[in-house]
């Protein structure tokens, strides 16, 4: 019964991961204390202990919550229709605050179990969908087996979101960004035209 | 006579650099004061303010100094040794301390000061040289004029630097990662095989 009674609602879920968010965001990992977070989400540093065990824990989970990354690659019948569907807009459940790309890459060489964890629920998961999706196409005839591309394409599929506000001050999900930017760097660097 | 007086040597230019980078790496912008900059540096603010006016100044000088961007795009004949030339490893001048790029991209969503001295101090001018490599290389006829990726290479050039101590705990500068991406990657996607 106990485990009942200490879960947590979605709705409060939610708010302590929006709110872990904002803070570490705006103030850097490093400076924000669970006794911050406690008091800024309405909840004990016991709770958070207790659910999380950490900081890292507890940021690396709300980084992942309503997930960056599907649950399932899409397998359309074509690589171009599988990138579109996985990095076209989707809505989001968390809300990211603008200064959150700077703070968790601030965070990833502060803090190891920040870095772990960001790698391997984040980058990493990432990674293996992006490396099925281009199997499939390989498989289908559609990209060459030894493209030299392949190695590199799970980055530039990161890039615009960590990057294309910093440089040119948009917002990749808008406009069609990333889909312009699939159909015009991404597919052609891998042989499709 | 006091505009001599006041001038700081290159050697204390350096210093007070590299102590402006270290500390905001480490906690942020906007977590760092000028006085606590002017006592690790071992100046004094008043000195600061009378150089540089703001703590983003400073900052954008911090970053900018002994430049991540190259005073002139070079030509080597082909925008392969060109590309090679221009984002192959190179002797630092300044440090930059491994929370930077974190820090640079919170810095530029907390204050719009360090946003434009970025953008118009670094990505901007790196933007403009490899336009002109592209554009020599269209006269060339190495790329094609109305190719695609050309609106979206200088993101892609910028990404390993950004993205790769993330996503691969790689340094670009290492092992020719990045000389090996613009053969794999950059170049195929303009169409250079």
């Amino acid at each position: 019964m106990e485990a009942t009674m200490t879960r947590l609602t979605d709705e409060r879920l939610h708010e302590l991961y929006t709110g872990t968010l904002k803070l570490i965001a705006e103030r850097g990992f490093d400076n924000v204390t669970m006794d911050q977070i406690a008091e800024a989400t309405k909840s004990s540093k016991a709770t958070l202990y207790r659910q999380w065990g950490s900081k890292a824990a507890l940021f690396a989970d709300s980084l992942t919550a309503g997930g960056p990354v599907p649950d399932v690659a899409p397998d359309t019948g074509s690589l171009r229709g599988d990138l579109r569907e996985m990095f076209g807009a989707h809505p989001k459940e968390i809300e990211h605050p603008p200064e959150l790309v700077g703070a968790v890459l601030q965070a990833m060489k502060q803090n190891d179990e920040v870095a772990t964890a960001v790698r391997t629920k984040i980058m990493d998961p990432l990674h293996e969908r992006i490396a099925l999706l281009i199997a499939r196409a390989v498989e289908r005839g559609e990209v060459a087996a030894d493209c030299p591309a392949i190695e590199y394409v799970h980055l530039v599929l990161m890039a615009p979101f960590v990057l294309l506000d910093a440089v040119d001050g948009c917002d990749p999900q808008e406009n069609d960004y990333v889909l312009n930017y699939i159909d015009a760097l991404v597919l052609p660097a891998l042989g499709i035209h």
